[in-house]
């Protein structure tokens, strides 16, 4: 070996860390004049939309933001959102994407614990913006004063951002991280289960997630791409620099809004979007006359939580292409994918959905997802029966957790990621999700699946969001217990749905109790299950 | 930065040095069962392909090849060469794959520079392999018998393949590389220059360009690709790896048959090839009637000399999509792409073809590509006329030539690989090779680029192929000299061609002496302008 290594180093010529903002460059270099952002009347350039990084880039640096800093954001799917993906890294520091629905007590606790020098924030959080400025004195705020105009009395300190990145130079020299494992954004984990922990990515791994999507996706180059996926989750699945690596168009989204989604898609001619399976499941229920006039091919990715086949047939039946993949934070996204094998196509709508809804197997630059048996640590056999829990490892996999070593420690224990999911095996090598660990009902010794119980009562035609979790039972231990939304305009009483039930489930698996009403849920479609079993205590 | 970095080091479960050989892992495990391998009556899986992959691994770690050592190989575009990429790396063996038209002399000092401990060869090469047995008594000889018997007369130590990959364990555990940066193959330079190198390449590169290849070509899942351009060229411009990562077919081709190869397009339905110029324009000028019965699209990728505009006009006009990119063996095939601009959809053919016969922009992955000033290395102006040095940066650049500090020092001046191709920038930022440094055509006092000349040439309906050299000259001190192969059926004069000339080159460029005949070239579509000129000085 030695004669392959002698006078062979690594040098300027041959070796440049990984970085995504190169691929803001390039589009730039040879796509300049392509449209990169729309948003309302805002119709802007690559080269524009790289200029305008740039000079975020460099007003930070004069705001005295250096590398390693974390500049933490608050904002919806507007153009700065995507600027900030490119700008705050073209200095070395580190992003850190608020969640818009945390309440100020989680965001000022984020503050503090990821030491953000500075925060842009939309004028849409001004309440929240008022309490951040009043307890944290030293922190630099840039307001974007979007739709709303900023008051003085909410940003006491703050510079508009418009004004802000005016100051900053056009042609800044942005610099190639000292070493491709450096941290580029920082995420924290939905507050859900009470306890946030903060993800490092690192810039490696946000390179290749933005690449491995285009692979997934075989997404041709220039894309118009649609941001129904928050960016503020897991960096929109690396989106933001995958659609820069395609030279793509980035159709900005302030809200969830399923009348403006069609009309944007019909509109601009949209071919992409991701959403989780809560957002497709409100598309695909929409008045079909939304979707008049949609003649073109739209592609839409799912994930964020593990989908009703059910959810799957109903995408089909609106004429989108979906692809199924599954991930969490910790992984920059999507990690497995559900790839589809031509033999599917000879079965049925229903067939195919139960198989696609699994989550499949490892993305093209993953390198390993297993199902370990919990206490072996062992690979369970690949029956599609015994279950253990999902681990991934590869180079699209956090550095950490910040400043939390032994949830660090915890989480990569024995050479890989603990996702936390429960699944099995199948017989093809593709892993289904059977439920959170946390989330497993156990009821008189036997497991349950809370996502199989939401899967049958996801079969009836009334019914719209489910959610089933553990019941205390003096005689079972648990029992499971649904909350069930409708869909508007159906109606469906507890007998009926208990006795649909029973076409599809096993006895001890049938709902004890089941509630009507809107099931609590965040934005990105995990639902609240903790909110849940809080009110069945207090019932 | 402390915070980024403290606990959150690199390890196992998130870090694995980037390796090609899991792309054919991930295509066995997710294709298996779908076609990998057509080659006359043979019909492989991508299954079958990865355990015989790990077969040929397994085999040579039992004849005591080991990690960092060299294993050569001299096939043609057959299977065991496709098993070769993945069974020689599988191991950490190093893979020199040699040029199958090079003589008995050049491929034992290759051999000897190299040390190579195996040699792979197919019995095509008798005579060759006759001597390096006799030549080389330790060197570890396996024959590839496939469409000649192996006679012991000239194979006296050798194995069979098919017998010897047989002792290999199929489900051989490959190893993953030790570092990213080690070597995976040796490529020698092509002998023209009268002083091969050997061109060291590493993992992180081999898995970067197989990657974007993908990107370059919008190349989708499952293409169909025919392999025309040889495997011993840059690796087959790394495409052996590209075809894995996308679970496509590999059509296997053992020479170069314009007839077979339009054969071929039409039963397997491929979908992608690459080839040279000269390739190109010979499957161009065939006769139609060979691509009756072709109706699906076909891609292909041309590179390996700088393309005179008629030739793309005339692969257009069969109906073939064209992508043109440059590279060179230093920067692992690849480095360049001429990206195509919707404005240029307004112009005419011809206009198109010149702006397409350019160099172009750097590749997706490769970092940057500068036509510096050869004196001052700063860039040249991007006004399309200042000559200077085509320069490249980047993942995708060879670690530098084995055993040869001296040329590996003087190609990485600067901080930047020195392609040695003299170009100029064009204003729209696209790269245009004018002359290899040293085929420019220096005469009283003015450059002439041998490039422009032949294109000049290459717009007569009658030539099929020209070179153009300096011929030295009392007066002028050189003066460009053309030696032009006719289309057959066609004929013209010397006194015709320089009346055509005469309509599109300034007189001083205007060839001096014109001679018909075959043009020295090899397979891959390099014109042995050596041997051209020693010809002009024997004259």
């Amino acid at each position: 070996m030695k004669a392959y290594q002698q006078g062979l180093e690594r040098r300027q010529a041959n070796y440049v860390p990984l970085t995504p903002v190169d691929l803001i460059a390039r589009a730039a270099e040879v796509y300049g004049d392509r449209l990169a952002i729309v948003y309302g009347s805002v119709r802007r350039t690559w080269h524009h939309t790289y200029t305008r990084a740039r000079q975020l880039a460099s007003a930070l640096e004069q705001a005295g933001v250096g590398y390693g800093d974390t500049v933490a954001i608050m904002l919806p799917n507007t153009p700065p959102m995507i600027e900030a993906h490119f700008g705050v890294p073209m200095l070395g520091a580190v992003l850190n994407t608020l969640n818009t629905r945390l309440d100020s007590d989680s965001v000022l606790s984020m503050l503090r614990h990821g030491e953000a020098k500075s925060l842009i924030i939309d004028t849409e959080f001004s309440e929240l913006a008022r309490r951040v400025a009043m307890e944290l004195p030293e922190l630099h705020i840039i307001c974007v004063a979007d739709v709303l105009p900023a008051d003085a009395a909410y940003f006491p300190r703050a510079i508009d951002y418009e004004t802000f990145i005016a100051m900053g130079d056009p042609v800044f020299a942005w610099v190639t991280p000292q070493d491709e494992w450096d941290a580029i954004t920082l995420n924290y984990t939905s507050g859900t289960t009470g306890d946030p922990k903060g993800v490092v990515y690192h810039y490696r791994g946000a390179y290749l997630n933005a690449i491995c999507n285009i692979l997934e996706w075989d997404m041709p180059k220039h894309p118009v791409y649609l941001w129904v996926l928050p960016l503020y989750h897991c960096n929109g699945w690396c989106f933001a620099w995958t659609i820069a690596a395609r030279a793509g168009v980035n159709v900005c989204l302030r809200k969830f809004d399923v009348s403006l989604i069609f009309d944007l898609i019909r509109r601009e001619r949209v071919t992409h979007y991701c959403g989780a399976p809560i957002v497709q499941a409100a598309l695909a229920d929409a008045p079909a006359e939304w979707r008049e006039g949609i003649n073109h091919r739209v592609h839409t990715m799912m994930a964020g939580a593990a989908p009703a086949p059910a959810i799957i047939t109903r995408i089909k039946a609106i004429g989108f292409e979906l692809i199924h993949v599954y991930g969490l934070t910790e992984v920059f996204g999507p990690a497995t994918v559900c790839a589809e094998q031509d033999d599917w196509k000879h079965l049925s709508d229903g067939e195919q959905s139960e198989l696609k809804a699994r989550q499949g197997v490892r993305n093209h630059f993953q390198r390993d997802v297993e199902v370990l048996d919990v206490d072996t640590m062992q690979s369970v056999p690949a029956d599609g029966k015994t279950i253990g829990e999902i681990v991934i490892r590869g180079n699209i996999c956090m550095k950490g957790y910040l400043k939390n070593e032994s949830a660090t420690e915890a989480a990569f224990t024995g050479g890989w990621f603990h996702t936390g999911d429960l699944g099995v095996m199948s017989p093809d090598g593709y892993v289904h999700i059977k439920d959170r660990k946390k989330d497993i009902i156990v009821s008189g010794g036997e497991n349950i699946s809370s996502i199989e119980v939401e899967n049958a009562l996801y079969h009836h035609p009334a019914v719209s969001v489910v959610a089933v979790v553990a019941m205390p039972d003096l005689q079972w231990g648990e029992v499971p217990c649904a909350f069930v939304e409708l869909k508007s305009g159906s109606s469906v009483t507890k007998d009926e749905l208990i006795v649909h039930c029973r076409t599809l489930l096993a006895g001890y698996k049938i709902p004890r109790a089941i509630y009507f009403g809107d099931v609590p849920k965040t934005f990105t479609g995990k639902i609240h299950k903790i909110e849940l079993r809080k009110r069945l205590q207090l019932r």
